[in-house]
């Protein structure tokens, strides 16, 4: 079979197609045969290196789906022909994270391969009225986003929710929260980025080039009070102001480090404002599931930026580093 | 001032129309002039003597709506010309219930009274977009609906609802658990109010006279699994039922006992469900503000059955007794 | 091996010693040489076939302990020669309780065998300063009342729980509330028993054939207020009590059915005080795993009241039938 | 009466002892005589000005106990010959922070003088069998401990604590560990008061002159897993070897700031550990009441360095600035 990897060495221009055997399931695995796959800003980490710990050679990628057309003796979850994402955490069923994560295409192989193995707990059946390119895009930024809305906070309908920028996570959150009946304000430095915030449902939008401050436009937004919760994406620089803009007894999601990964917390205003700092790193097979009963629910569907064919794997990556996407950006097999 | 009161003696017959002095308020405050009051099925428990170690005479009624028209040196909280409701328990302002709860129209003077005076820490500004006869249905049902959904229980989009009937508690339910992104199905004896429930954005309805068996269609309709939650509204005659219907680790709301006061729980299947049956009372300030926060950002309309002029106050606890209404009974001042 | 089984009819007179083949364990399982087990009121339901859906041929019994002689290619948890017990649900690991339990025992063959096979992630190592008998005593009952009063409940150091009785998970729960700082009442129809109880922490006792209302006497205890938890063995007969003992917003653990198996729940009480009836049935890996890290860090030391040898098994379910232990009655390999 | 009072500007120097008209209180306050009050780092903030938006005049400290001598018409909650001490943040009493604190103190007048009049909701009884200068302690130092181990965290028996240092937070909170269960570890620069803590039940201590690298230290006494909740005394220089030290999904409460304001927080341990940074501002009126429910019952007694006369008011800041001292700094009226 066809997979992309890192032999021995990271960086962009190490990452190329080449041939593996095809991988047979052991007894308590599926084996399936990928159909798309889709990036996150964590993959060009990865494959960049900067990724702790990860080991050589490594097919990257954590988010794909696709049919499973084999399986192990043992394996009664899942059966021949079911469409199936993988977990993104393969340690990370249910419950408290586990002591050591153990994560697609970062500390084992990912997706980026025509055929992939795992074990029949570490994948999930995916919503139906999704296509396979929409289905590739749950994984990772989904669930992030799932995670810190429903299973960290608890959103509730009238609840208000600061969601930065427009990137995966971020619109995924904006549905979520939606659909949990949330109020939602939206920053980027785009207007046309916040056009299409809007027409999916944000209530208020904050061009930040031409509001810099604009933790001091989300406390006007909401009667000075600042927000029940904050999607954290830009990090090192955005946190102090995130600080400001959320309430008493509020709480950032931490999710991104998109301006740094440092950020200075100042402590009087963390304490007087009795302020939850949570960092999230995906989530479990659980909220993965409980998250497409409620895509399914809703019909909801993934915004999808582009899609590229497997062959041009190497062109998402770089389209990905431009940061002009909004929305995912898949790959089709 | 004209007040409805049961002097010295409980029985619709002896609720009259009488005379009291107008009432000032205390330093702490507020007295409000009664616009609109709604009945709840509680309302006529009280009335007939069925509410434990109520105080005679008793003016009864626990929701209604009002503008404050003076308040006491030390209100800082609510000013002259606010619509405010009072809170059902006036003793409940947030966390955990009191030990002792102070409920309008039962242990102490309700609302059916051309003013009212109540403790500044009594009373919550109502949303704007209502009128006064639809904000007046909130204080006791729609907060009983939302402590249970979402104080007790912690809705998610997807989740799925079990919501007995549509009175007042049940069609908040339905519009509550809605706008949290549930998927709700209700069951009825009458295809008409099943039609509005399902207008209202039931997923599912169930005619309980044609299919008495209505638990056995709720595991049917959830692939086996049962509901995450039920809003109990039977009592005696239909918790068995909802004890089936009900997923392993769910949870029943008890809010009514319309069919019996007594419940025979089948020990087994609580353990082997590990079920949770969980007693709601109305609910806290805390928990009404929250509430009036989301039917504020939905701009959500209750449900109004009919409403009852003052002077005609008896007559609606009359029809109330006939138990044919769909949502709110009101009564205007 | 020798095991203990029910081959195709129930009943304590079914129960026999007999052969089977030496198991081998698969490539995810682990060979376990039994030392010693422990029995359980549900043990004596499973033999006389109360138990719902149970398989035939059975060995009976969810709790026990031994050593690690051999495991399959793929284990990694366990190695040779580790000291675990099986955990009762095998399917339930972590989080939430799963759709279906299999339960050791009962839905599938228990450990009342010289040689058990289990998968690698259904056992966990118990605590080194406790014997064979003691260890073997855990799964089951302590795992229930650590379930009850940790994960369902939270208590607090001043929490007030009441245990019923001194079984087996009385005995437990009583442990883990004193090392929680709680206040714990415990009820028992013999004052050797209350004097036992007491020895162990118990702040008050109640002889219930003394003070039939023991109820009142709770209340009286409590300033009026009634409990924080109730650890509730009785069932059918004590619920009622039960209910009028706690607190408002207290917790009702229903564990245990010994008076009866259908309670008379009466609807307004449990509105008026907001009682929550939580059905407990054991508990996770995850939760057993932390209760022994609790009995590690104190050095508990679990109450065995009797230990028989393996030959005299079917004596020890004899025993348990008399309802005179104190504690758990245990089996020596 | 006599006061202490920064009257128009800041600074120790500023702090004078005057008088004042006796004060009476209003229908819904009590007049406390006080007995006995107790300092707080925080106090020292205010008194040299650090405290942002404080009135002038102000009297400062916010904890002290007295008796209560008089009561308005309206005051059911406390009579006469009662010994209570204030809330720390009056508008706090339940259930979240409110929107803006009113601290005693600090937003307000607080309790360094002969008398005190407070609204009736806004003091709590105190242990009795503490004396007046141990019950001084409680409202800021022991409520911010129960706080943050007991309502924002959830301490089980077996959980693991790290404590910085042996201040009076650091005291409290390593008490209602050990008497939560939990297992102890404690920093400090000095043997003996690291001697100290382990008399009082900590299981381990750390020397961090001897031991810079105490959270490598923290990692090797938890299996390499790190510890369930710190107590983050040092902010600015602490918080990022706090994170090392903590465990995946673990919790770290800021609670103050001794070595700098301002944390650097790196966010890819933050997300991949999965840490909550928890600010921690004291407590809810609720959260004392359970606090000395457990004091009562455990009979605790807190740490106290030295008693100062109210005269000698001045010197004990003096003292306190001179950061000495292992437990409370108190006054005798």
């Amino acid at each position: 079979m066809r997979v992309y990897e890192l032999r021995n060495k990271t960086g962009l221009a190490a990452l190329s197609l080449t041939e593996r055997a095809d991988p047979r399931p052991g007894p308590d695995q599926v084996l399936v045969k990928m159909t798309a796959a889709a990036l996150n800003y964590r993959d060009s980490l990865v494959v960049n290196g900067f990724y702790p710990d990860m080991p050589l050679p490594l097919v990257p990628l954590s988010d794909g789906v696709g049919r499973v057309i084999a399986v192990g003796e043992n394996v009664h979850r899942i059966k021949v022909g079911d469409r199936v994402s993988g977990v993104f955490d393969q340690n990370w069923l249910n419950g408290a994270p586990p002591c050591k994560n153990l994560s697609l295409g970062g500390d084992m192989d990912g997706v980026l391969a025509e055929y992939v193995v795992l074990d029949q707990n570490g994948v999930v059946h995916v919503p139906e009225h999704l296509t396979d390119e929409e289905a590739a895009t749950l994984p990772c930024a989904a669930v992030t986003a799932w995670n810190a809305l429903m299973a960290q906070d608890q959103l509730k309908p009238g609840s208000t929710v600061l969601v930065q920028g427009t990137g995966g996570v971020s619109l995924f959150a904006l549905q979520f929260a939606r659909m949990a009946g949330a109020r939602v304000i939206v920053t980027s430095s785009s207007d046309e980025k916040l056009d299409l915030a809007r027409s999916m449902g944000a209530a208020e939008v904050i061009n930040y080039t031409r509001t810099p401050e604009w933790d001091q436009q989300v406390l006007g937004l909401t009667d000075g009070k600042g927000v029940d919760s904050v999607i954290e994406i830009g990090g090192g620089n955005t946190v102090p102001r995130s600080i400001n803009a959320v309430r008493r007894g509020g709480c950032i999601h931490l999710v991104g480090l998109a301006t740094g990964m440092t950020a200075e917390v100042f402590i009087p205003s963390m304490l007087v404002k009795q302020i939850r700092l949570q960092g999230i790193y995906v989530g479990s097979r659980s909220m993965f599931e409980q998250m497409n009963e409620a895509i399914d629910h809703h019909k909801m569907k993934p915004v999808i930026d582009r899609v590229f064919p497997f062959e041009e794997a190497i062109e998402s990556f770089r389209y990905l580093a431009k940061g002009s996407h909004t929305g995912k950006i898949c790959i089709r097999f």
